[in-house]
This record gives structure tokens, C-alpha cells and sequence, in this order.
């Protein structure tokens, strides 16, 4: 590769790392649609920029191509996602493209969305514009695991957070738990429950905390602003008190257990009892892309037992509760072939607490 | 404080950086003498420089002096530890830095040694030289946790090593264990034996690993070249088999346990059945002022619950084990008051692993 390429391609990295950074504005926000980011280039300045905010709202290419204005004559787009080609609440960003006469598209990663996958390109190549796809994209990938993956496979992209001890415990034997994390931990809980599409718990979690799993606080956005997580109980025994504090907002509530019309009358949505994979698949058509678990043992190692885990954000404080504390991961194994093992993606220190991002390893699979 | 005061605190730290740096080179090999490192300046340039080896060779002092030659008259010296003051091995070298017509001498900290304690910084003052202690203390301290723990206290430096599974758990029901961590982690762990005066263990690792406890491998350091810690194994029954591997090499051994003339015809040391707090009196009074436990849980958890451990050497691997794993620490808490809580002093990624370094918060001593 000569260096003039070298030397493009840096650029083209340059900007593209723009477009990522405007994408994310909107992860709080765009739910379902995916978070977008675009930037067009002319002669080495940049003439447009923009992102998606939010559904409804235009989608990056059109806030980009505005601000440019005759300046996208001839320019370079930067897309972090396949432009679409379909005609939805807006028309298709190809074809605006297309029209603006922009000389060449760069996009990061292709659209799996039936409605677009490769389509966008295709109208793109058509008009005679140059396109190239791949730069940066593990990267801007990052931006919407749960979107491609729900579009590629049907499934929603599985975050499992379970906070313990450093002995691998949840609470004592008597349930006592509060605090074993820090207030940093238990603050950055809150940015997974904003991208998520829906927050996972059991009865039993709800009934010993009477907690509401939604956002209430975030350091970087305002939480007026974003689209609250859906919380899906799983409530096999319809035990789910009317007075528990999850119900005072129940049209963001899904309930997964036999129909009760007074849940109904509430405006809760009712899911008929299924399998935690079927579960899944429902919540996908729900256009729940997101998901998050937080739950006590028994669930949490259900999902993990049966591979529907893609993600676990596991907190660790440095403490030791003993044996007789409750275990974060209840499974009888016998050998270490059986074990669940994960491949570290990150660790992140939060106040005296750390954080892993692990993600399950193939040979456990 | 004027800028020119300002400018001459930040030269003294680059310097005192130095020696530091240099003391850290004897960090396998001056057992149980203290790591030191000493640097002499003068008009702004470096005139001399060393550290301390091994136990029988020159200090820091006499290396850097001897190489200073004339040009240590009026010079700075800066070292780490406050100079000795009493004929040991070699001549005291306060009285050297004294007769080299060195104006003054930077200290990082002193040194809590019944022989020294100030005496060093008072033959120096008495001579007429200007002495300032503290520069760069806090990490001068960490070069001789040990040496400085013992000294001040009469016991030594005790770390704990564990590794463990995120579940907190060390081999699966029936014992087995291999391997939960990665090859960078039980790398890691040559290094915390080779600046130990002795790694203790009990005799049910011993019987069911075959362990030898030594240094077989270090990363920066010629393994020939150190002092191999003593290993010390807990044996109140007299249950050490005589083939044991750990007794290829029996004059680093000691055994906790009712005498054996066996194990005395080998020339292993024998040490009576005492509390763990008098054995560590014991093992400073041998000189060995840095203990490194790598034990199973039951003496782990003793440890622990008396207070007797000034660091644990955490390694987490990214598994899950399951609740019939054995527990790494296996006291019996009721209520979260009686948890044993740490602070983070670091984290850091080996591998698929991380190793946490945690030190017992005062609130659960």
C-alpha cells in the first residue's frame, strides 16, 4: 500500500471516529432505531454533520446533509450504518444521498435489517457513487450490539449484571445485601439500564426489594430525554403485588405469568408464560433489541446455563461475606469441564469496586 | 513556597526517583537486608550511584561514593533509607557519607531499626550536614514493606494469594483445580514468592499438590542469582511424607509440627505447634520480615479472621464454578457487619485474569 493510501485511510479513520462519537449521542434515545452518526467532508474540512436523535426524528444523513447544503456536491460521506433504502417515517438517506450529489460514501458497518441489507449500497452504486464499507467497524459495531444482532439472528443482545462479593456472594443467607457495591457501581448500573430495551428480573426480586429498575439518574444525559426500559417480570404464580412501587408507571411493566385483568386494566403488558429463549424471541418482536438482566441466582444462572447470555457486566467488591452467603452463580457442577468460562473485555475500576465485561467464551459454548 | 523552592523539590524527586529505582534492582537478593538505593549529584549532574545487592556486600552508599570518588565533597547524596549508623557487616555509612565531605543528604524515609532510628541522620547533622528526610516517602516505603513493618512492629509483612474463580471458588468439589487461572497469572505469583522470606503453607496443599513453593522462574531476574524463600508448612500431626517434593530441597524448609529427627537428619527446621500470631513472631525472629500465604482455604480464612494479613493478592479468572466449588474463604458470617472489607490498592489485567492488590479496611479490624 502506497503512503498517500496510508495516509487516507488515516483520515478516513479520523472522520469516521466523528461519526461514531456523534452516533453515540443519541444511546439513550434512538430506541429501536439503531444509533447512526454521519459526517460530510469536502476538500479536507468538514462541511455537515449529524445524527439520529431519536425515532420519528431524521435520521443522521438528512441533519448532515442540510447543514451542508450545496457544499455535498461532490463531497465525501461518512456513515457508521448502511444508509437506508426503504421508505419508513422518513424517505430513503440513499437516495438523499443520491440527490445531494455526494461523490463517495464511506460507511462503517452494513445494515443487516432486511429492509436495507446492502440495498442502501446498491443505490448508491447505482447512481455512480463510489462506496466503501469497513472502516472502523468493530467500532461503530459497539454502537448497536443489540440492533444487528436482533436483525442477523432474531435475538436480542443479553447483558447479565450481577454485583458480589469477591467470594462470588449476592447478600447473607437472611438476604441482607445492602451495600456491597459502592455508590459508583451501583450509579454506572443506571447507563445499561438506559440502553437497554428492557430490564429482566424475577418475582422473587421484586417482592424482597420492591425495586423499579428504571432510570433515575445519569451522568451524561438528561433522563427526561431518553426512552425508559420496558421491566419484564417473570411471575410464573402471578404473585406480583398491585401496590409494588414497579406498577407506578405500569405501561412500561411486562409481565410474563397467567393473565390477570387487573394487571390489564393497569395498561400492563401480558405475556403468556414461555421459554426464557421464547421470552426472548417475543421481546425482539416488541422491537426489544436490548436487554438486561438483573435478577437473583436462580434466573441469572438459568440464562447462563442455557447460552442465552451474550454479555455479563459483573461488579466485584472487595469483600468476603463467607459460605454461608448466598451464591451469585447457584449451578451444580462436578468437573471443570463443566465450568462457564468467558473471555475478559474489559475491567474498569469504580471507586473501590471493579467492573468485568465478559463475554462467554466458544469453548464453553 | 517561592518557584525557585518549587523547582529544586521537583529536581530533588527526579533524583530520589532514581535511587528508588536502583534500590528496586536488590529486590530478589537482599533478603533480609532492606533494599536501598542511593544516587549522588553534584552542580545538577549525577557523580555516583548504587544499591544495596546482597546481605555480606557493600550498602548503596559505599557503591555510589566509591564511584563519586573527590567529586562527593559538597555534593548532594539521596537516599532511600536513612544511612546507618552502626558497624554490622561493613563500617556505618553515615560516618562514610560524613568523611566524603558530602553538604547534604536527602533521605526518603527513616528507618525504624532499633540500631539506626536517627542515629544515622544524627551523625550526619552532628558533622554539620545539611539532612532532609521524607522526599518521595510513601514510595520509598513500598521498596520494604517488609524490612519497615517489622522493624516498627516485631512481625512481618504478611500477603495472602489467592486465586479464585468470579464465583469465588478454588477447585471443584472433588478437588480439582487445574487450571482456573491463565500461565500470565501463575507467572505473576514467582514474583510475590521471590521477594518473600518465606511462603507458608499447610499441609493438606502439600499432600494434595505436591508443591515445592519456590521461584522457578522470574521475568527480569536470573533465578540463580536470589535468596529462595523458606517454605513453612503447618503440620500439627507430623503428616509430611519424607518424599515429598517440597523436601528436594530440605534446608529451606520449615515445619511447623511435633519434632521429627527425620526431618532434622535433613536439616529442615523445626518450629513448635504455636498460634499463627506467635509463628509469624517466630519467622521474624529468623529474620523473615516479608510472608507470603498460599494456602487452602481453612488456614486462608484464619489468617484472615485474625487479622493477621496486611495485603491479599487477589487473582480472579473469568469462570463460573457453581455452588458445590469449594469456597475460597469459608468463615460462617451471619450479618453483613461481620464482612471482611478491603480498599483497592490496584488492579491489573494478566491475561484473561486480573489481579487485585486489597488491604483490609480499618472498619472490619
Amino acid at each position: 500500500m502506497s503512503e498517500l493510501d496510508q495516509s487516507r485511510i488515516q483520515q478516513d479513520r479520523v472522520w469516521m471516529q466523528r461519526a461514531i462519537a456523534l452516533a453515540q449521542q443519541g444511546q439513550y434515545s434512538t430506541r429501536p432505531n439503531p444509533n447512526v452518526g454521519c459526517v460530510i467532508v469536502k476538500d479536507g474540512h468538514m462541511v455537515g454533520e449529524g445524527f439520529h436523535p431519536k425515532a420519528g426524528q431524521p435520521h443522521a444523513e438528512v441533519f448532515a446533509l442540510r447543514q451542508a447544503g450545496e457544499r455535498a456536491r461532490g463531497a465525501t460521506a461518512y456513515v457508521t450504518l448502511e444508509p437506508c433504502a426503504h421508505y419508513g417515517r422518513t424517505p430513503p438517506c440513499a437516495k438523499g444521498l443520491v440527490e445531494a450529489g455526494v461523490a463517495k460514501v464511506i460507511v462503517a458497518c452494513s445494515d443487516p435489517n432486511p429492509l436495507v441489507a446492502g440495498k442502501g449500497v446498491e443505490i448508491l452504486r447505482q447512481a455512480g457513487i463510489e462506496v466503501e464499507v469497513g472502516i472502523c467497524e468493530a467500532q461503530a459495531k459497539q454502537l448497536n450490539l443489540g440492533f444487528l444482532k436482533a436483525m442477523a439472528t432474531g435475538l436480542p443482545y443479553v447483558r447479565l449484571k450481577i454485583a458480589s462479593s469477591l467470594d462470588g456472594r449476592t447478600a447473607m443467607a437472611s438476604g441482607e445485601s445492602k451495600w456491597i457495591t459502592g455508590v459508583a457501581a451501583r450509579q454506572d448500573v443506571q447507563h445499561w439500564r438506559a440502553i437497554s430495551g428492557a430490564v429482566i428480573t424475577g418475582i422473587d426480586t421484586v417482592l424482597a426489594d420492591d425495586c423499579q429498575l428504571n432510570v433515575r439518574q445519569l451522568d451524561d444525559a438528561n433522563v427526561e430525554q431518553i426512552v425508559q426500559p420496558k421491566r419484564v417480570i417473570l411471575d410464573r404464580q402471578g404473585r406480583l403485588p398491585l401496590d409494588a412501587k414497579i406498577l407506578d408507571v405500569p405501561d412500561t411493566v411486562m409481565v410474563m405469568g397467567p393473565f390477570r385483568p387487573e394487571l390489564a386494566k393497569l395498561g400492563v403488558i401480558q405475556l403468556e408464560v414461555q421459554s426464557l429463549d421464547a421470552l426472548l424471541k417475543t421481546l425482539k418482536d416488541f422491537q426489544i433489541y436490548d436487554v438486561l438482566i438483573e435478577a437473583g441466582a436462580t434466573l441469572s444462572t438459568a440464562f447462563l446455563q442455557q447460552h442465552l447470555v451474550d454479555e455479563v457486566i459483573s461488579y466485584v467488591a472487595p469483600t468476603l461475606l463467607g459460605q454461608s452467603a448466598r451464591a451469585m452463580f447457584n449451578a451444580e457442577l462436578i468437573s471443570m469441564a463443566e465450568q462457564l468460562r468467558f473471555k475478559l473485555k474489559e475491567v474498569t475500576q469504580l471507586g473501590d469496586d471493579i467492573r468485568l465485561t465478559l463475554i462467554p467464551s466458544q469453548e464453553s459454548l
